[in-house]
Order: C-alpha cells, then sequence, then structure tokens
C-alpha cells in the first residue's frame, strides 16, 4: 500500500509534492501516460532511479517458450510478453560535473502533477548538487491523444543562484535492463535483450532514428526523436548515435536565471510486415506532422480532445473529494487505455505496465468497455474490431479443442492463447459470452449498424456456435453446460455455473436476434433457420441450478453443498488465500474469491427476482474475500441495488481507489484498468442505478450517506444526458440530441428539451443480514489526506 | 506394437529367436533383470546398438527444475528423474581387427532366452566380421536374489574356422548418452551429465572400482567388478581407468574351436550418507561373496530361490500356451521387482526402463501387492514399509496442503511429490486409502502383527486423519469428499467419487479396528477414543451417490449428467483420447480412460449387490475406452463376475500381454508392472473368483472356453494352498500348513490333509448387453505365433 498520503486530492489532477524512491514503481503507474497506441510509465525523465521503466507500444510482443512439467494436448507452447521497446523519454542533464540524479545531492522541492483536463504530466524539481550547483527543472510530458505515434517532452533547466555549465542529453536508447518479472530463466533469457538493432542513424539533419526488430515475434519498430532547443547563445547542439542508443547532446553555460529549453517529440512506429525503410519513413513523418503542430499546438489540440472527452463522460460527487478525484483519475486512464486503439486491444494494465504480461482479459469486456461504451464508444468499438481481427485465429483455436464457432483466448497479445494453466484459462470460456455481452451493449447504446453488421454479427454467431459446441440437453431437457470455468477463480472446472449459462442464454439470444435482423448477412455466415432454432431453444431450455433448501442459487451446480471455508481460522495475513492455499483445497470449498454469482445478478438482472437478488447476494457476501480488482465494484452495484447503500459505498471506496491507495499491493506493475473502470460502474450503475438495453436506459438513483450529490454525463443512441442525483430529488437533463424515454425506478419519464426532475426515493429495507468473512470487511478508507 | 512374432511361447522362458533392431528397445525392457535394488535393461553386452542403455539402483535419482507457465501454492518445485547408473553390463569384444557390431559384418544366428526359472538371460550369437573372422559368443547374465547387490555375466567367445585374435574389455562406465525422455532443455540439461567422478581405482589388484555422486540430490554410488578369466596360455590381462571408464582388456589368441571365458562380477551400492571409502569398500566386499559363491554358486542360488517362489505363486494355465507363458513372465518380472526391496518403493515400471522419470504411483498398492501378497508376502511388507519410511514427509505434505494426517505424494521416487499437474496428481487423494487397503490386505494375509504394530497401523491412522480433514458432513447428515480425482484420469476434480468414498470408508474402519485391537499403541499415536469415534461416524455416513433415473452409480456425483462422447464420431487414429483431445473435454463428458467405478465393483465388492455390479459394469463397459494399461485386468475380474466369461478371457489376454505384445507401444520405456501383475489377478481373481478379507478366502471360479485347467497357488495365513479348475470341478488342496475354511462360490469348505472337490459352475445368466465405445473392443489375439 502507498502507505503516506503520496497524492494530493483535487478535482482535476493528481499530485505528488514530494518524491518517495520507495514506491516509485507504484507512481510511474499511476503517473503513465497513454493514448492506447503508446504507453509510457512515468519513469523520471533522467531514467535513474527507477521502479520500472517501461515504454509500450500496443501489440508489440515477444514470445516466450512456456514450459509445462506434464503437458497435454491443446497446451500453449508460447506465450507471449509486452517488451519495454525503445525508451524516447530519457533526458539526461548534466549540471557543472554532476550527474543529475535525485539521489544524491540536495533535493530542495519535487512535485509531479498529472493534469486530467490537460493531458500532460508536470514535473517540476529543484536540486542542489553535492558541490552546491543548483537548477530548476521543469519538464511537461505529454502522448498525444491527436498524433497517435507522437509524445513530446518540454525540459527547462534554470540555473540558480550561480553560472554553471549544463549538458542535457536527450536520448533513443534500446534494450534497457528491466527487473526481471519470470522465475523461469529461460523466459527471462528470451526477454533480456528482446530488440535487434536494424538501423541507428543520429540525428545529423535533424531526426534520429533507430530500428529494431524483435527476436522471436519478428515485430519491427521504430522510433524516432527531433529536438528543438532554446538556449543562450553559444548553445551547443551534437548528435550521434552507436549500439542501442541515439543521442543529441546539448551544452551550455547559463547565467544565474538564465534557461535551457528543449522541446523533444518523438514517435513510434511498428509493423510485422513493413520494411525497415518504410518505417523509418513513417516516424520521420509522423515527426514533421508534429513540429508543423509544434508544442504549443500539441497541448491545445491534447486539451480539446479532453474537453470533449469531459463533456460527455465527467462525474461528479459532491461531499467526497477522494472519490471525486479517484472517477475521473479512472475515466482519464481509461480513456488514455482506449483513445487511439485502432483494432488493438486493451490489456489489464492498459501500456501502464508490464504486469500480466500485458495481456488482454475478459476484463475488457465486463469492466472496461462498459464504461467507454457510454463516454467514448469509438473506443469500445475499435477493442471489438480488435477481437473481431482475432476471430480466425479463436476459430482455429476452437477446432484445435474440438469445439465449433470461436474459443476466444483467456490471455493474449496476438490473439493466440496463452494461458498455461487451462483450469483457469481455457476453461474460462465465458470470455466469449463476455465479448458477445460487449457487442450487444455497444451496438445498444451506439445503433452502430455498421460495426452491427461487420463486426457484432460475425463476433455473435462465432461464439453462439460455441455454447452450442459446450451446450448439450440432459434427460430432463435441460440445456446444461458442463466443467467450465465461472469468473470466480477459487472455483473451476464446475457444471453449470449460473453466470456463465445465463450469459450464454443472453449470447445466443443475441446472435439469434441479430442474424434474424441481417438474414442476408446471416446467410452469407452460413446461418441456417436450423442454426437459429438450435441457439434459440439451447437458450430456453438453459439450466439455472437453485439451492431450493437454502433459497439461494449456487455459484455452481453443488456449490451449496461444499464445505465452508474456515474463515474464522484464517488470519489476516493470509490473504490473498491464493499465495497461502493450494488450488484444489479453494476449488473444493465454498470460498469465493471474486463476483461471480453477484456478477450475473448485476449483468443479467432480468433473471432475478428482488427477492432472489437480496438472498444470493446476503450468500455470497459471507463467501466472498475480495482477492481480486474485478470484485468491489460489482459488490458495490448490487449492494446498492438490494439496499445496502453503506457497504455499497465502501466498495465503491475500494474499487475507486484499487490504484491511488495500492490496495493489492501491485500498482508497481502497472494500473487496474477494471477497477479503475469499477469506479464510474459503482457510481453510475451503483448509485445511478442505470440500466441499460433493447434501447431504454432505466436509472434508480440512491445516494448513501456521505455523498451529497452525484451528477454524471453519458453518452446513449446520438443522447448527451446529463443526471444529477441530490438525496431529494434526481434531474434529468438532455445536453444533445432528439428526445427520449427513460426510466427512473421503474417510471417512464420522457426526456426533451426541458429537464425532469422526479424524487430520489429511500432504500428499499433490508430483511437479511450482509456481512462478510471476517476480517474481509471492505476496508475503512482514511478521507482526504494532503 | 511388436509387429512380428517377436518370442517364442513357451511355457517357461522367453526366447527372440533371431534380433529385431527395429523393436531392441522393448527387448531391452522385456528382458531387463533386477532384484528390486539393481536393475539391468536388457542392453547387447557390447553396448551398441541399443535402444536405451539402462542400469538402475532403486532409489537413486537426481533432481531437476518443475517449470511452471502460471505457478501456484504448494506447486513442487522440483522433480525427480531415475538416473542410469555405471553400466557394469558393458563388454566389448575385438574380433581380429574387427570391433563386434551385429550391424556390421553377418549375423548367422542371434537368440536370447529369458529363463523364468533359472533366473538368466542367455544369448547365443553366431557372427562374422566384415572380413569373414567368425565367432561364436555366447553371454550368461544374471542379477542376484541372493546376493542383493551383485550381478555376474558369464561371457565365453569361441573362435570359428580359422584361428583369431580376440580381445574383450569389461567395462564399468557411467554417464553414457542416454536418448532425452524430455522436451524441456532445462531437465535434459540436468540429467546429461548426472554423475561426478570421485574416484576411479583400476583394476590392479582383482576389483576395479569406481565411485560417483548425483549432482543435486547428493547421492554416491560406488560401482566395482572383478573378472575371472579363462583362456589359452598367453592370454593376457591389463586392468585401467581414466575420466568415467574402468576397463580389464584381455587379449588373446583363439585356435579354431578354442575358447575365452570370462566371468564378470559386478557390485552397486549406493548411500545419502556414506563416505567415498566406506562405499568402495561395500561393493569391494560384495565381490568377496559374490567370488565366494563363485558363477556356479550364484546360478544354483538363483535357481533355488525361484524354485521356492514358483512353489507358492505358479499359475498353470492348459489350453492357452500365450497366456500360460505371459502369466509366468508377469510373475517373474514382479517378484524382480520386489525381491529385494528392503524399503525401497516398486516403481510403475519396475527397473525395467525409465518410464515416468522411474516413479511409484498408486499402481503398486492396487495392483502389485495384490498378487506379491498371495505369492511372496516379504516384498509386499517391504513396499509398504517404504512407505511407512516416507510417512514424514507425506505429513509435511499434509500440513503443506491444509489438511492432516499424510498425504502421500502421487509420485515419487524420495518420498517427495513431484506431480506438476495436481489435478490429476495431488487431487487423486485415494493414492492414500489405496496404501492403506494394502496395509490391510497384507495383515489379513500373513497375519504378521509385528508389521501391522510398527508400520501397518502408522499408515492406516495417518490416511484415516488425512480423510477427516477432506471429508465433510452436509446438511442432512452425509460424509462428502468433495473436489478430488479418482482413478480414472480422463475425469478430474469432482465430488464423491464412489471409488475414493469406498475405499476412504475402508480406511477409516481399518483404522478403527486396528487402532481399538492396539489401544496402547494407538495412544502413542495420539488417538483418542473421540478421534476414533470420528472416524467410525464418518464412514458410516460416507456418501455414495447413486443415478436413479438409470439405476447405476455415477462414477462421481453429477457424472451420468453429462455429455457422452462422441465415440461413433472418434477414430480409430485418436486414440489414446489425451493425445488428441483437450483435457476439458475428457473431463467434461462421460468417457473413462480406467476402471474407476468398476474397480470398487472390484476391490469393494461387498457394498454392491450383485445386480449393481451387472448393471454398474454394463454401464460403465460403454464408455470405458482403456488408454491406460491398468484398466483391462480389473474389467476381466468383473465380467467374469458378472458372467461374461468370454469378454473376460479377452481383456485377460489384452492385460497378460501388453508388454509382450507391446500393446501400447511404450513397452520401450519400461514394463507396465501393474499390467504384468494384472495377469495374475484377471485369472485368480477374475476366473478363480478369488477374494480375501477379514481371515476369509473366497472362490468362485468359473472357466471360459479356451482354457481347459486352471491351476494356482497362494500362501494365505502360513498356508499354502493350490487351486484346481476344471470345466467341471474345482479342487483345493492344501500343500503346506494348518486346515483352514475357505468359500467356494458361497458354500463353506474345510480343508485339511484330503483335496477337496466341489463342481465348477457355469456362468450366471447375462441380463444386460455388454459393449465396449466402437472400436474398443478386446483386441483380437494372435494365438501361438512361434
Amino acid at each position: 500500500m502507498i502507505q503516506h498520503p503520496a497524492f494530493t486530492v483535487a478535482p482535476w489532477s493528481v499530485r505528488e509534492s514530494r518524491l518517495h524512491t520507495d514506491v516509485l514503481a507504484q507512481t510511474e503507474s499511476v503517473f503513465a501516460l497513454s493514448n492506447g497506441h503508446i504507453g509510457l510509465r512515468g519513469n523520471l525523465d533522467e531514467g535513474e532511479p527507477h521502479g520500472l521503466p517501461g515504454t509500450y507500444l500496443n501489440s508489440v510482443y515477444e514470445l516466450r517458450p512456456l514450459p509445462y512439467p506434464e503437458g497435454g494436448y491443446g497446451y500453449p507452447e508460447s506465450g507471449q510478453t509486452i517488451v519495454n521497446v525503445t525508451n524516447g523519454k530519457l533526458i539526461r542533464l548534466l549540471v557543472d560535473d554532476e550527474p543529475f540524479d535525485v539521489r544524491y545531492g540536495t533535493l530542495h522541492g519535487h512535485e509531479r502533477v498529472l493534469d486530467l483536463r490537460a493531458g500532460t504530466l508536470v514535473r517540476r524539481v529543484r536540486w542542489s548538487s553535492p558541490t552546491g550547483a543548483e537548477v530548476r527543472v521543469t519538464s511537461t510530458r505529454l502522448v498525444s491523444f491527436t498524433h497517435r505515434s507522437v509524445a513530446a517532452i518540454r525540459y527547462e533547466v534554470e540555473a540558480v543562484g550561480r553560472p554553471l555549465n549544463i549538458v542535457v542529453q536527450s536520448e533513443l536508447v534500446a534494450n534497457e535492463t528491466v527487473p526481471s518479472m519470470t522465475s523461469d530463466p529461460r523466459a527471462a533469457a528470451a526477454l533480456e535483450e528482446p530488440l535487434v538493432l536494424e538501423e541507428n542513424t543520429p540525428a545529423l539533419t535533424g531526426v534520429g532514428v533507430m530500428v529494431h526488430s524483435t527476436r522471436q515475434s519478428r515485430l519491427r519498430v521504430a522510433a524516432g526523436m527531433r529536438n528543438e532547443i532554446d538556449g543562450p547563445e553559444g548553445t551547443r547542439v551534437e548528435p550521434d548515435g552507436g549500439g542501442h542508443v541515439n543521442r543529441v547532446t546539448v551544452a551550455t553555460r547559463l547565467r544565474p536565471g538564465g534557461r535551457l529549453r528543449l522541446d523533444k517529440f518523438f514517435a513510434y512506429g511498428w509493423s510485422a510486415k513493413r520494411s525497415r525503410p518504410a518505417m523509418h519513413d513513417q516516424v520521420v513523418a509522423a515527426l514533421a506532422a508534429a513540429r508543423l503542430a509544434g508544442w504549443d499546438g500539441l497541448c491545445a489540440e491534447q486539451r480539446r480532445y479532453l474537453d470533449e472527452f469531459w463533456a460527455g463522460a465527467d462525474v461528479e460527487v459532491d461531499g467526497d473529494a477522494e472519490i471525486q478525484q479517484a472517477v475521473r483519475f479512472g475515466l482519464f486512464h481509461l480513456l488514455q487505455a482506449g483513445a487511439r486503439l485502432e483494432r488493438r486491444p486493451i490489456a489489464g494494465k492498459g501500456l501502464t505496465g508490464s504486469g500480466y504480461d500485458g495481456h488482454a482479459f475478459w476484463d475488457t469486456e465486463s469492466f472496461v468497455l462498459p464504461v467507454l461504451t457510454y463516454t467514448h464508444p469509438q473506443a469500445a468499438a475499435d477493442a471489438l474490431c480488435w477481437r473481431e481481427s482475432i476471430r480466425p485465429l479463436a476459430q482455429e483455436r476452437a477446432v484445435q479443442l474440438g469445439l465449433t464457432g470461436s474459443a476466444f483466448p483467456w490471455r493474449t497479445i496476438n490473439g493466440e492463447e496463452c494461458s498455461g494453466y487451462w483450469p483457469a484459462g481455457t476453461a474460462a470460456f465465458h470470455v466469449n459470452a463476455d465479448i458477445a455481452d460487449a457487442v450487444t451493449r455497444y451496438v445498444d447504446a451506439t445503433e452502430d449498424s455498421r460495426f452491427e453488421r461487420e463486426t457484432g454479427l460475425p463476433l455473435l454467431i462465432s461464439t453462439a456456435r460455441l455454447w452450442c459446441a459446450l451446450g448439450h440437453h440432459d434427460a430432463e431437457g435441460r440445456y446444461r453446460i458442463d466443467g467450465v470455468t465461472g469468473p470466480d477463480e477459487y472455483s473451476a472446472v464446475s457444471d453449470n455455473n449460473v453466470y456463465t449459462n445465463l450469459m450464454a442464454q443472453r449470447n445466443l439470444r443475441a446472435a439469434v436476434d441479430t442474424a434474424t435482423r441481417h438474414p442476408d448477412l446471416a446467410e452469407k455466415l452460413g446461418v441456417s433457420v436450423e442454426e437459429t432454432a438450435r441457439w434459440r431453444d439451447g437458450a430456453a431450455a438453459m439450466f439455472v441450478p437453485y439451492d431450493d433448501r437454502l433459497g439461494v442459487h449456487p455459484q455452481s451446480e453443488g456449490f451449496t453443498s461444499h464445505a465452508v471455508w474456515d474463515f474464522a481460522g484464517t488470519g489476516p495475513e493470509q490473504y490473498p488465500l491464493l499465495l497461502h492455499f493450494p488450488y484444489f483445497d479453494l476449488y473444493r470449498k465454498q470460498v469465493v474469491k471474486q463476483a461471480d454469482l453477484v456478477l450475473a445478478l448485476h449483468l443479467c438482472g432480468e433473471s432475478f427476482t428482488p427477492d432472489q437478488k437480496a438472498r444470493d447476494f446476503a450468500y455470497y457476501e459471507a463467501l466472498t474475500v475480495r482477492d481480486s480488482s474485478l470484485s468491489a465494484c460489482t459488490q458495490s452495484v448490487m449492494a446498492a441495488e438490494v439496499g445496502d447503500l453503506e457497504l455499497a459505498y465502501a466498495y465503491l471506496g475500494e474499487a475507486a481507489l484499487m490504484d491511488l491507495r495500492d490496495l493489492e499491493h501491485n500498482t508497481r506493475d502497472g494500473l487496474h484498468m477494471a477497477s479503475l473502470a469499477g469506479a464510474w460502474t459503482a457510481l453510475v450503475a451503483g448509485f445511478g442505478g442505470m440500466r441499460a438495453g433493447g434501447g431504454r436506459m432505466c436509472f434508480a438513483p440512491r445516494l448513501p450517506d456521505g455523498i451529497t450529490r452525484l451528477a454524471f454525463r453519458l453518452r446513449y443512441r446520438g443522447r448527451l444526458l446529463k443526471v444529477e442525483v441530490t438525496p431529494g430529488a434526481t434531474t434529468y437533463r438532455l445536453l444533445g440530441g432528439r428526445p427520449i424515454t427513460l426510466s427512473h425506478h421503474g417510471e417512464e419519464l420522457h426526456l426533451a428539451q426541458e429537464p425532469v426532475t422526479l424524487p430520489t426515493p429511500a432504500a428499499p429495507a433490508l430483511h437479511t443480514e450482509i456481512r462478510q468473512p471476517p476480517g474481509r470487511e471492505p476496508a475503512p478508507r482514511r478521507h482526504g489526506t494532503a
């Protein structure tokens, strides 16, 4: 956990007021900049000290062997790992004879500010060398939303007190030494020097370029830079390059108060196909466009892009400044992860770190896209277009597994499965229904018919076909899906997981509906009337187990007969359980890592009565330990729905502060995109009660004590909506688009030009006692530290 | 499969009448010699060509890393692999200028005979070199049953036709190059040169000695040899040694018809503790004792040992010469695996090859020991004493897994778990009940009360404690064992596996009974009355699921609701299924690799009615594909019991000929001890209907068409029994020991001096059609090839 008050609470920024070198890796994640294509961790300009140096390009990975002590048919033999590509953010500084390094000399001040409206990371340092040479350094860094392949840094040095010799080295460096994330020496070896040099052209004519290739995956990466220098007369600039370094050295002498300014534009390109000269030219061209815009132009475009985003996405939270900051921080990083995807995936950590090897999971479709769909829908479309682009691989995988349709990978970068533990990987087929659900949601929210035809329908059909291969009718005519793994990773390979079965049911129905609406296209994709009939029948007969004795749904068939985990005998130091107990023990007992049945209550709410929801929620609360970041937000939503607003509020805090407070102690590896999304979800779907589908958006707002006003903006079917909730009343406003019919606590409301205000009702009475396993109650929050 | 008529069918030997170099590795396994301590594969004396060179010492292993693509708590980090130790059987021959190598020159004749009564492997060769120099070579090899650490070879060369220069090199060679059995380069590297030289003393004073240590496991291995030479005058003998070779070179000139004879005695010792000089002296001493016996003495002792064995173990099968040979071949190899264990394990392949890394599994307790218990009980005791010796490690493992009692490893050499795939390893807890069952069976068969107190009771208590940790009562008071894996490896991690639950029940009851009979000792082992009460209660409430609709027992809870495997759509080339289908698909469907519920029908027969047995057997026959060698014998036993004698006979053939016909195409890696045992089991427990327990031995003999007479000998409670079955009558004889009451088809019979003859009834009528999955019927047998 980030133990000290690391970040100042402010509505539109995240500020670190002094440097904490012990949590450097965590702050590098928090201060990461990205546009979904390029990702720069918040490493210090001068490169050292660092927690984890990181410069990423979406989908640039290296292959590594996946070793098994005992192999098996269909096990992936090769894994993919995100590669730390050429570091373009490196700017070294020599002050008199002394390298600027915060670990030496005296740091008089060190501030970093992530500005959520400007889209920049500003750093201000005042530092004296061990010999007393003092400088002010200010750097402003951005990864452009408008120039997809461009990042830029304005770097300023000012001499304080006495004249100083200043040397600035602006660099591109490849194959930085990265702390090993794997215990497998072969994998580590494969990733030690991932980039093979193909070209290193010094910036003699203004632009320095390096081109590399990855060793196994054969991806070509080009990085280029252009440095514009503004210094006193006599400032000398010298480009050079050798090995994996491309450098521009700027030497000058500053009088006291004198300044040297460097505007560094750097650009990336990568390709599996394009030649070295083509890649070279590509980055040179990108830099030309960036130079045309200039530093000020880039900054202005950045702000305009963000203004447009916030206009449709902002969430205002009065009464809780910490949550206010956190939800905007989360939305900002979600935008960063998705803005310029262009048919590439959103990884579990976005491009903020190398955690989970840079892989994308179901988190994207189930947690991240629901937010982007209503706030920045193009990003959701892009992420799903990536799924469609890897569908051929998913179909091959299905064939390999003896199935039909597509079997999307549990974790991947390039579309090939690289989960090395099939009970919690391949067997978690629900990822396919999650993709289908994201498709359905996006189409409902945007009416994007081109997407529906070109991307949505093929995805819906191929996933529906998978469920036909996975399901079968039993003697009583029930449609069963046996031997699969649901969301909860403390259970695996069980029969009739309720979440999976209900999501498969939605998947089948969506495929039927969409295929029926586009009969021409469906026919082209080989869908017959017989096939849609099978989908319809499978959905209709879908088996949803229920435990009559307990009056609850078992997470999977038989779950409620299992022994309940010995929570009383489990100490706080034994969490997360997976690090202290074997899987066999977790799997065979009633203990839940993360919302599973409860996620079904949220996403498939129409399949449960309010009474069932209340009883199910209470039952699973007592079993859920939240050893996963994919849980608190869902629990928050359902706590709000069943009426425990205080608990919902507590879970909101946990989801929202996951990374700003490093609650799971792994923010160093990158931010938790799903949990960042969870803050929005807990507020909008939880306290806002927002549910949408079938062309209808519904709200059921209620506020907990502590939030005095909640306002959020949404995009839905061409409308821009604003909902403003206070304890007494809720006001709906149409900020853009044609009139629309909404629902407020089940009551229809027609919204046109005029705002509509309706009372915010109190929460329903709670009939069941809700408690968590001992010691697993949501953590109490330290409010508003400075 | 050994495609050609490899071996002559003969009652007391296995003869290969010419050399088939394409199946060299298979014949090396078939012709392996062992005494349970030393194992020599049937490699040619001259070392090359070879399939897999192999010289093994029981429990000499090397450690190797177990890599996981995704690790987990409690996963073993280190594996163990049997090591090919110093090869002492190597004798090279130079004929004039030409090395004797069957791949060159002309092989006029090559015969190898494994003599099951003499306990020797005899080889007779007539060979001409490319230049026409002709020799007769005869070698006789034995691994002594009476001198545990000694093996010997008599090697004779005769010049044919013309005078010849003959050079014989008798060697000890360490770190032979062995074909890699692993795809993991690190593991392969670890095993490439496993032995580090500590001493190499040439045989200047008669005995040559080499001492090595294994690199990681730190085991010291000493090998010594003494060569006695009988050749014409002028024969020169020269010892030398260097590197990993210790050599005695014998040079002579033979006139036509002249002979050189070499008697090579070689001895092994190993220790984790003893010093190099101590190990040196140990092998020198063993060789002194062997020399005292001399070649003829060793051969005579070997025959006496085997005569004694066959007197209590022989099975006679009239009417089927192939089965007659196979059952004796199996018994011989079982004796070889178990004779001189002395608290070491019997591996799945014995000491005949490096398959399964030389690991011991539950096969030993469940398939091998039931045979040895009634034929060579000391070996059964030794194998169980090994289990007792590793109990401390099994208890540590239980603690690591959060359990109580002992959790014996799924696969191991040194007692530590080295299964790298927990769903089919750690989760297969039934191994613990299998050990307990073997204890109970041995004590019942021998009344060995010292064993019961010192070995049996601690094993029964610690395994009973495990079941108490694994089981729990559900709301209806049933005792459930959830999330474990039964014998069938095409299912895993399911609830209430009937085999596991019934075997756990027996385990608990045996612990109660034995603890009650030895209250003093039980108290010392911490057993309270409360604890035995818990065991009793758990056993009494043990849940055995039953499918009322189908009228059969599900293998595990829910099994019969799963989809039935698409057998019709599975081609013959897709077996074994595990090589062509993913585990997730096998696990979720009704398809059975090997007897599981059917093994329960055999071992826990008292828990099923005859009608249930018939219906269960028929149900599982239609689902069982026998992709494991641990199945046909059990299916044979149950087919006989339910009355399908023809089917029982077919399965007998499959079990009995597994290795002699290489039915599973992996005899090259070593023999299948369990399947070799299965021939006996199918004959004695199947057609003999033998069941024993609680001091009572019962028979229910019936013969299939094709076997005209079946006779077998058994040891039980100090008696030596002979049962002789013909289609019309069964005769029981007491060959030794006090009178005893037996049972014949449920009828009591008192057996004293006089033989008792009773009618052999016909099989009961079959009420159910019994069929296998298409294409998985037992293979038709080629009878009596020569």
